[in-house]
Parts: structure tokens; C-alpha cells; sequence
């Protein structure tokens, strides 16, 4: 696959010559990121500073027109918090990811992508801001990957709680302290999105980074 | 629009003459039809007996790259049970339908149609079988719809229900009675698939039909 040579790592829609292996690579407050990360490879997402979201999203490297299901996850998990030793699976019931380390244990997998249509009908703010939508549109679409094959996002160390009852949905401080990380390990050859995210509201107030480490050992 | 005109309304894969309009029309147990519904048109989804999920699918009729979404939809409900009053929105957060008249006020939007692959993994069955997902796809490839673009769908009348607190979901019956309805209002020209569920656990352990009547007046 030409693309997955090509281009293996995009920061800020930029193509780097190499993925960073087995060290820790920073994304900036409200950016993104997208790479390949290849089977039995793992990914270590890390909240460095505490109560950051990451947005992670990903797709088939060979067939792109695979992709990161909430519903079929859901559906097999029989629960809405992910958390470790679930699988992810994929829109074709493929398993995509693993959790494999987790210190946190709560995250969500319901809410979609804050966006600019987002912050305005959410927020009222109307005048143009980075979003996690924004960022994983950037830098997939180096990968070939169209805006609108953004399916809904695993929202790492978020905390969205419905009520039972209502289901009306309270989103809370993130569930991770500083250092906190959840770990996957690829269960195919993949396409991956992440970002540090830029919905304030769901940050606590602040828009810190998120650190990753791809392990291939 | 040329598919717009050409297959207007397909049943179990088969294109029909025109939509049946302000009459109500059976959807036979386990099977499914997809149709154009245009911009102020009504789409009344009615249990005719009762304890029955049909799952709700819909694309811009013009650009079927935009397409219903779950994960708008919750977010900007704040509530993951969409009720009378609510708007689906789709993945560019455009209005797509709104639900206009109610009588169950219920309705899960968290899992995607049941499946073959679903029905292994859940059931253990491993026999082909009607499902609908395959309903879903067989009915919207006439519109130009790949399988891969069938997102998570509304699974109307269905009873799914997360614990706050450990996020396990439970499935009840069906929250509809015989009669009982949802009306929605396209918010622009949309393709619609709709089915009868296939999921026995889904539907109290029977299969049924569903109706349905596309108002124009």
C-alpha cells in the first residue's frame, strides 16, 4: 500500500519522514495527529498534565472503508464505558483494537467529535477555532480519508454519565490525573487519528497536551 | 436527481413503481424497504402489534455522503433517549428529521443493526439469516449506499438501558404497545431505510411487522 509508506505519520496536516517508535511524542494543546500503527504494534496514550481528553479514531490501512464502530463496540462490550481487556471493533465486526493497559478505565464512546458547528450551537461561539473534527479531518486526509468517514470517536478519559432513567447526559471533569494512560494494541494494520481536544467543557477549563507512545517491541 | 426519480421506493431489494403515500404500508417481519422521503413529508413508524424494533436510517438525497448521526444527535440532544420535540442531525450537524409526534418517547440510538456477524457473536447462531443490517443494505444499494456507509442507526421502540454507574447496558422489551408511533418530519430530501427488526432478544423473542405511512399532506 503506497500510502501507508508515504506517508506513516501527519502532524498539523504535515507529512514527517518517520513515526516516532518507543518514545514519547507530544501533541500540542487543541492539534492532532494521524499514523499507521501496524498489528501487535501498541499505542500508549498518556494525559501528561491531567483531565485532557483525546479523541482516537481509525481505519483499515489497506481498506479504509473500515472503520472504528461505537455501535458494534457497544453492542459487544454490552456496556457504554470501554474500558481495559474490551475490543474494538470494527463498522464489519472486526476486531481493531485492544485495551491491553489502562489506568483509568472510563471513557466515552458516545459523543462525536467537537467541531465548529459544535462550539456554535453548543457554546455560541461563532468565530473559527480549532476542533478535534478539524484536526482529525487535517491530518487523515493525507491518508485519503474524506471528512465525512469521521465516525463517532473513542473520547479517551472522558467522562459523559447518563441517567438511567432520562438518559440525560452530565459531562464531568476527564477521569485521568497526570500520568494516568490507556494502552491499545492493534489487532490489524490501521489507520490512526488523535488529538489533543479543544472542547474546553469537557477539559475542565484548559486545553492541555496529550502524549503518545507507539511501541513496536 | 436521477436516482431520485428512478427508485423512489424499494422493497426487499426491488424497486417499485412509487411510494406508497398517505396510506400505510406493511413492512413484512424481518425484512426492510428504503424510499425517498422529501423535505416537510411525514414519516409516521408504527408497531402494529406491538413489543417491535424497526431501525431508522437516512442520507442527504443528494449528497449520501452526509448521513444521519448518532453521535451529533446525542450531543446535542444531551440525552441519549431521542423523544418527541427532538432533531436528528446528521454528520455535518444539519437538521435531518425532527420527531414531531410521539407515543412512546423511548427509542435507542446507542447499537447498530443487528447482523450475521452480531448473531455469531451474541447468539451463537452461525446459520445465515435475514438481519438488518443485510435489509438495510439491500434496500439502500439501489440509492448508490455501500454496506460500509450504513452508520449506527435509531432503533426505534427499542429498550436499551446503560447503568450510570458501571455503563452495562440492559434490553428490555420494546417500549411500544400495538398502535403505538413515532412521527418524524424530514428537514430536507432525504433516502430512508427502515426495517422490521431481526433480533429476536431485541423484540421480546418474536418477529413482527412494521407500518409505516410517508405523509405529503
Amino acid at each position: 500500500m503506497t500510502t501507508m509508506t508515504q506517508t506513516a505519520f501527519i502532524v498539523n496536516g504535515q507529512p514527517r519522514d518517520e513515526r516516532p517508535t518507543n518514545e514519547t511524542f507530544r501533541i500540542e494543546p487543541r492539534t492532532g495527529v494521524a499514523f499507521i500503527l501496524r498489528k501487535g504494534e501498541t499505542l500508549r496514550v498518556i494525559d501528561p498534565e491531567g483531565e485532557q481528553v483525546s479523541d482516537l479514531t481509525a481505519f483499515d490501512a489497506e481498506d479504509p472503508d473500515e472503520w472504528l464502530s461505537s455501535g458494534r463496540t457497544i453492542d459487544y462490550a454490552n456496556r457504554i464505558y470501554i474500558r481495559q481487556g474490551d475490543t474494538l471493533y470494527s463498522n464489519r465486526s472486526n476486531p481493531m483494537l485492544s485495551i491491553t493497559h489502562d489506568t483509568v478505565n472510563g471513557h466515552d464512546f458516545l459523543l462525536t467529535p467537537c467541531s465548529q458547528e459544535m462550539f456554535e450551537k453548543l457554546y455560541g461561539i461563532t468565530e473559527p477555532r480549532p476542533s478535534c473534527f478539524s484536526n482529525l479531518a487535517k491530518n487523515l486526509e493525507p491518508f485519503g480519508i474524506a471528512p465525512d468517514r469521521i465516525p463517532t470517536t473513542l473520547n479517551i478519559f472522558m467522562d459523559v454519565r447518563p441517567s438511567s432513567y432520562t438518559g440525560e447526559l452530565t459531562i464531568g471533569a476527564p477521569n485521568s490525573q497526570a500520568g494516568d494512560y490507556t494502552e491499545f494494541t492493534a489487532q490489524r494494520d490501521l489507520i490512526v487519528g488523535l488529538t489533543a481536544c479543544s472542547a474546553e467543557k469537557s477539559n475542565n477549563g484548559s486545553f492541555k497536551p496529550i502524549d503518545f507512545i507507539i511501541g513496536t517491541e
